[in-house]
């Protein structure tokens, strides 16, 4: 399997990291990617960090025996967690989400005021806070977890009352904060970056992780000759460690395309 | 450790079976119970028949090693999946949630149109018909999975706007086959009663696996004489496989009163 071994791999808790799939395809057509969804053990956002770290740990092992040449951790709990420690044990390149989703942030701001919104575990882990500040200390983050927002992202209720409510009943307190940026700290949520921006207003721009993350990502690709060397096409592969099916149904929304077969992996 | 040697246990994915441990702590306060939540590897939901028994097996093996003289599986997916299974392999006796439900359901109903609401993994077993119909085969039983119920109870959004809202979305069409009985087949909605009522109106009649379960396990327990032998204050512990603050802290509201001290086993 040529292209595989010359592949981008991607993991995630689950279907969220498919954002940055996309992403990561719509820059870089040319490459094979193979996406790992671990929805045995979905969510990361609710666990502690050593179980999380565990985790990483096995997807980063299950990608690596496939012969990957770089690694995207495209789950922000995971890259809160265990980034360091994979980036101490593996002898790729590795990206997460978070550093390429604060610094856009950091240069989007005018009024030094951002906010971020995550997973309970994400936003437990003040790892936004502590990577913006080390980019700039003047910068005041202010942090809100809105644990709805996964389900109603993989129920597809994205627009409508429901998830108007939830955001506005999440948001109001950022919006007394008088943040300019807002970063969508968490895979799932540019599928409601509809309600999330409705519900702080016109002057509050954005910050996606999954285009971040994909610049970054292109920039290593490109910059360090890591292009695909094998000939014939580019493949994109899915792997899962459950429910293959769902995995199919629920990421076509995610990746914005059909996803095709998806192959369950035991790990 | 006497007391817990003659405990009843009890496992679940999460928080959610705290309702049921509530239900039979009321009904037998003199017992002793060993309550198991599978916080690493919650939700069970959303996850594959295959999954959910192995998962369930391992609840069961870390609660037998404790010496539990009774095995209460106060999930409802694990009960759909994998209570044949344990009552093969166990040698105490093994009480699902769904049974004590459903036959709880059939001696209400006049109708003889049942509702049923639960996770997608429970729905999708289709187990709630099937035990209705060995039970009663000219019942009507219409399904629906509600995967927004568990997060909004255990981010303690169970009424307002939102949770009445959601509710009101999925039961509409449950309303449209005019069942007269509904039962809550997740034991995280009991505490969505209120919402759930006020969605379906009140000549439909709610039933709460949680009491049921909890019948069930008194006459078993009072019937076989398996009543508590040693002497002491009955206990209740709690173990969990992550995250225990976390736990205690939203299990508050499914519980009823402080759990206290929770025990983390790695399984």
């Amino acid at each position: 399997m040529p292209d595989e071994r010359d592949a981008i791999g991607i993991f995630d808790s689950g279907v969220g990291g498919l954002t940055v799939l996309r992403r990561i395809a719509e820059g870089l057509p040319e490459e094979s990617i193979v996406y790992l969804g671990d929805t045995a053990r979905v969510p990361y956002g609710t666990k502690s960090a050593d179980t999380v770290v565990r985790y990483a740990r096995a997807c980063a092992a299950m990608l690596l025996a496939r012969g990957i040449k770089l690694l995207v951790v495209a789950c922000n709990t995971a890259s809160a967690y265990a980034l360091d420690t994979l980036r101490d044990e593996l002898d790729v390149p590795v990206v997460g989400v978070i550093k390429p989703g604060a610094a856009a942030a950091v240069r989007k701001t005018r009024t030094k005021r951002i906010g971020v919104i995550g997973t309970a575990g994400t936003v437990g882990s003040e790892v936004y806070p502590h990577v913006i500040h080390a980019l700039d200390p003047d910068v005041a983050v202010f942090s809100k977890s809105c644990p709805l927002f996964v389900p109603l992202a993989e129920e597809g209720w994205t627009d409508g009352d429901v998830p108007r409510l939830v955001a506005r009943r999440y948001l109001e307190g950022l919006a007394l904060h008088q943040v300019d940026t807002l970063v969508l700290g968490c895979t799932h949520y540019p599928l409601l970056k509809g309600v999330v921006g409705e519900a702080v207003g016109d002057g509050v721009a954005l910050v996606d992780s999954a285009e971040a993350t994909a610049a970054t990502v292109r920039e290593l690709v490109t910059e360090s000759k890591h292009t695909r060397g094998g000939s014939g096409r580019p493949t994109h592969r899915f792997l899962v460690s459950d429910a293959p099916e769902a995995f199919a149904r629920v990421g076509r929304r995610f990746l914005g395309w059909d996803i095709g077969q998806v192959e369950w992996v035991d790990f």
